[in-house]
């Protein structure tokens, strides 16, 4: 379970997992891998999932860029994971939060163009405004074009992989300023190379 | 983004999808699929994931079943999701509400063995003792023998997937009653035959 008392540190998480839907996909997350410098931030990987721990802006560019570096190679990829504030239990990588705010990857993820849809949802956690603040993030989506719908329990975004990231970011980052110390989780699912007709 | 306004229905939703990764996914889906009874769920799938809909017996016993009957295929198959309860937003699916509770794909999960890791998530929302609440969960996944560890903002269970969704539905059941008319989500990621070591 996660421990009963949160820090105070405003660390940002994200537990997720890249799936290559492919005989070869160790192969896949592998070459994804080696062209990531994810060196700003702390990483552990077991058999379920990768956690990244770190600055806000590293956790978004190494989590875009394994993702966009797998979907590159054409295979149906989806990255699905859950980013977290507020509440890290711990203080493991709090000396990954002195890191500068430059992002090692940005520049080879903006070199891609990987078209996705997304499915995503915000949990400002023991807010009693918190319906109300995750419709303010509508507004977030259709500023960066990438907002197609709501649905249930999610809002969908599609567009390249860049301009959907970046909407998650500021969505993520908005929500978490709304409080003071808040915990905020956000789920997203994002889904390149899909057999499937688009739902748009 | 989710509607603005709660219902007073316990209807039950769970958004997930099923990877599998192997080049014949879509194979392994459809399969699936075939071997499983939805009649007593509300079911929409478009490209990024499958929600279904309705009591909570159904919801778990129709997740478990297409994530087992995906499974046995021997082949690295992933279930990720969100399971959610008390705020629908809309009233789509409360006809479904008056199945009964015979479970129609107990007897067909229980006949397969597959052995799975875990990591989930639960979120009361706005509930000052969430933190409580989800730390008391843990003694659900240990009296079912299987609970392993907390892990950085999840806990990990490993065991028969059969009684892995058995934890997951008693939790997430046990913290939708720790408040009336309560609003919880529940993320799951469980895996089954995957080549990386069991990080047990
Ligand atoms: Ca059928």
């Amino acid at each position: 379970m996660q421990g009963l008392s949160c820090g105070t540190s405003r660390i940002v998480g994200c537990r997720f997992s890249v799936y290559p839907m492919t005989d070869n996909f160790v192969e896949v997350i592998k070459g994804a891998l080696e062209e990531v410098d994810s060196s700003k931030v702390w990483q552990q990987t077991d058999d379920v999932s990768t956690l990244i721990r770190g600055r806000s802006e590293h956790v978004f560019d190494v989590a875009k860029a394994i993702f966009v570096h797998a979907a590159k190679t054409g295979v149906h990829v989806v990255f699905n994971g859950t980013f977290s504030i507020g509440c890290p239990g711990d203080s493991d990588a709090d000396t990954y939060m002195s890191e500068d705010d430059v992002r090692l990857n940005e520049q080879s993820s903006q070199k891609e163009q990987v078209e996705v849809a997304s499915q995503f949802a915000l949990y400002p956690l023991n807010n009693p405004d918190y319906m109300q603040i995750i419709a303010d993030q509508k507004e977030v989506a259709e500023k960066h074009g990438t907002f197609t719908k709501g649905v249930h329990y999610a809002s969908r975004l599609d567009g390249d992989a860049n301009d959907v990231f970046k909407t998650l970011e500021e969505a993520f980052v908005n929500t978490s300023k709304t409080k003071d110390q808040s915990h905020v989780t956000m789920t997203a699912a994002i889904s390149a190379n899909s057999p499937s007709k688009k739902d748009k």
